[in-house]
């Protein structure tokens, strides 16, 4: 079972340096520019979850449902066009040719919806405490580019109740028809907000009295039994490969890092994300 | 925050029926008759680090590797260099445009290799205690189809420290490419049995002392604070969409669901798994 191997040291960044993409401090010059390019994005919405769950939350305008006019019958198919009757919501089907011309994800299971773009939340409404009296409970993303793991840290983040997103403005994946459909659903109920510099927005966040706890491969403290999970916490996810930038990790309050049994330096960031929240989930229950 | 919505009650399966997929009860007339096309496969490997760790851990021999002649100096390129140049495996600099047309996964980051197949590890041998003294702990992976997510679980259950994998040999993904890359090299040093059913496997792997416990939506007990943890133990996970089929369902000890805070049904398949593998790791510690 090569349990005589002798174990690699852990090498952060898998030789990349760590500061090497740390772009984030230059700010535009007039950040009150609107930047409609920019946005969160969401308008086109693909996948059988994702587009139940939009019709579903009820939170923007859905322009159309279109189905593929090939469709095999599913509860699932049934839902959604009981959901669209009830809101009103126009459902044309098509071909299937002609649905996945204009589909953008890679597998759109015959379904896909036009909706209003997605707002974005106040970074300041997320650092308080939500309607349930809970302390809040944020992920902040910092330069997630694959639209799959993007998908499936906003999932995670929403089955483990995370109550407030941070993407960073100028350097997120867009929330595309493949980020909603990995998503599965969970763009429609979280609280996202862009923020323009993901180290000044976790600076503020501090003075609003959270904690900041980053999760980085040199971390000095194990993920498992994180002290302050009860707290007002900010969760931070680097990039993949590339770890935390050198600004964001200089304002974490704590650095944690998850325990490695086996050869590999690291975990997939999604794999990651999903052990981080999970755990400060599983310590406030 | 939508704190005051209800929660919507958790629905197993997303619409399909969770015995639908459930057909590996039919095993093929000869089992000893080889299966050529139905082996592991790994033949490919793209991508730096699975590159890397295919020469690493020198378990299987590799025939040659392909770099694109435009690549940039990285450390872990010159690192694949002198590995190939230790073990005297050929190097071959081709444009990228050949590379790109050999390469079967979505971004092979200029980089791949040839090699003899996977060997696949034997069930019994799994089952048993490995040369560090520790029970066995096994991933049992039941129709996982989408490559990504079976990479990402191989990779994880890497870093988690579990002892050997089980796959359906007539269901299963294979090693694609794409699968390979996705792992970043954990196929290389994991132990990964091809069992001819699921259920049986599992039945066999109960008369050796092994606890048999399922991810299922419908789990009676959390997965948190899993009992178990400290024996001889296999985790199974279902396929995505439809979990756990019917015969391997039945076959388990006990079936654990992850809690969930939020306002969707289930996890991402490679999440879920990273949760259950680490659950174990955590409380062995």
């Amino acid at each position: 079972m090569l349990g005589d191997r002798p174990r690699r040291p852990l090498k952060p960044g898998a030789g990349r340096p760590p500061g090497g993409r740390a772009g984030s401090s230059r700010q535009p010059p007039d950040a009150r520019r609107p930047a409609p390019e920019r946005g969160l994005g969401g308008e086109q919405v693909e996948g059988r979850q994702a587009v139940r769950e939009l019709l579903l939350a009820g939170r923007r305008r859905v322009k159309e449902v279109v189905l593929a006019d090939d469709l095999d019958p599913a509860p699932i198919i049934e839902e959604i066009e009981e959901l669209a009757a009830e809101s009103r919501t126009r459902v044309r089907r098509v071909p299937r040719a002609t649905l996945e011309g204009q589909a953008r994800s890679e597998a759109p299971q015959g379904v896909l919806a036009k909706a209003a773009p997605l707002r974005d939340a106040d970074l300041d409404t997320l650092c308080r405490r939500g309607r349930d009296g809970q302390p809040p409970f944020l992920l902040a993303l910092d330069g997630i580019t694959d639209p799959q793991n993007l998908g499936a840290l906003l999932r995670t983040a929403e089955c483990a109740g995370v109550s407030g997103v941070l993407l960073p403005r100028h350097r997120a994946a867009h929330v595309t028809p493949t980020v909603a459909k990995a998503a599965a659903g969970a763009i429609e109920h979280l609280d996202i907000a862009l923020v323009s510099g993901m180290p000044a927005a976790l600076a503020r966040a501090k003075e609003l009295g959270v904690w900041v706890v980053g999760l980085d491969e040199a971390g000095e403290a194990p993920l498992f039994g994180l002290a302050v999970a009860d707290q007002p916490l900010a969760l931070v996810l680097g990039a993949e490969g590339s770890g935390l930038g050198r600004l964001t990790r200089a304002r974490c309050d704590l650095l944690v890092a998850i325990p490695i049994r086996g050869r590999l330096a690291s975990l997939n960031v999604a794999s990651a994300g999903a052990l981080a929240c999970y755990e400060v989930t599983r310590r406030r229950a």
